[in-house]
């Protein structure tokens, strides 16, 4: 498949390279098509995809994974351009987490409205998912960085788009597709990215990343 | 021990019942002595514990569970009184939760305060505890409603106190001490609370409370 994935951080970097070994057709996208960091990643997966702007991106990719940093999402998504994600499923990655003020960032946006809200609001006509946020990069394309069954969450508010989704997630990266749990639609972002206080304080305690969170379920 | 529950709710009611249970001396404290609710519960529990103000409660407590709605905590915990709170330990078990506008309810506080922090600023010489907020207020006190090993978290600005309440969880409602994490001071209270959101989430789709996360650790 052709996929875009916008962002040159460690985030796009775990799920393009992912990509790439698995024989997608991928372009990273970034503010310029010639940036250092995606000039790095072109070598390190060994030529076998594509750099350019978020334009150039957001027109190859017929799926779109948006792994900006949350604070710029909309900008570098307005660059990607509406016209190009129109009618694409586009997975909105990020949380907008405010590091303006150092460690531990706080968030820009909580409890009545969030990052994955403003993006589908901004683009009625893309079918934005939320997944992935809730846990580390490195565990996003390698769950088995934490033992035994644990979660993932995925919302949005078209149904197929979910579906989706949640199966390239299994196929590709290989989440167990029991373990992701279909939040509904979009303001199910809420939740989703207010996880992020507890998640860095938890990181800060143990020192790494490689945890997530197994819901416990009893009955009525 | 003589312990104050300040709150007639479903979340005083649970703790404080369960502690009568366990032979405490217990006194629910509500905004009136006579309140209905109070009244009710000292019926169910066969007349073998107290109610009265907040302020006659926080007088009698060596230890405080401050159950009360989380939008009106600080005006509940000032009726109990600085002057009965000072010294003691406070475990500040509610979510602040706003429910004016219908549901799920929204957070009057989050990201850059807590309610945690609101009450340990207002009562500086009360050693706050945040916990428990985390769960239903029935698996609060009864941790096998969600079955096998599943977590708690804890902090507050006293270690010392941090460590009794978590050891009172223990012998009191049978957490195991393992399952506990402590996540250092009152600033943790963020991420507790802003669990809730996505709790309350979890709770629409699964159309029960008896449910909570496990921490699934990998290693570095």
């Amino acid at each position: 498949m052709k996929i875009a994935v916008l962002g040159t951080g460690m985030v796009g970097n775990a799920i393009a390279t992912r990509l790439v070994q698995l024989g997608h057709q991928v372009m990273m996208g970034s503010r310029t098509a010639t940036s250092d960091a995606g000039r790095e990643w072109l070598r390190a997966v060994g030529g076998k995809a594509q750099s350019g702007t978020f334009s150039d991106a957001g027109a190859f990719g017929e799926l779109v994974f948006d792994c900006t940093n949350g604070a710029n999402s909309i900008t570098a998504l307005r660059q990607a351009g509406a016209a190009n994600l129109r009618g694409k499923i586009l997975v909105n990655v990020g949380n907008p987490l405010n590091l303006s003020k150092g460690m531990p960032p706080t968030l820009t946006v909580c409890s009545t409205d969030s990052l994955g809200e403003q993006v589908q609001r901004e683009f009625p006509d893309t079918l934005v998912v939320k997944a992935l946020n809730t846990v580390n990069c490195e565990l996003m394309v390698n769950p088995s960085l934490a033992p035994g069954d644990h979660n993932l969450f995925i919302c949005g508010n078209d149904e197929s788009a979910r579906h989706k989704v949640a199966n390239w997630l299994c196929y590709w990266f290989g989440w167990k597709r029991d373990n992701i749990i279909d939040l509904g639609d979009i303001t199910g972002a809420r939740g989703m990215e207010m996880w992020m206080p507890l998640w860095l304080r938890l990181f800060a305690k143990f020192g790494h990343p490689h945890f997530n969170l197994r819901l416990m379920m009893g009955s009525r």
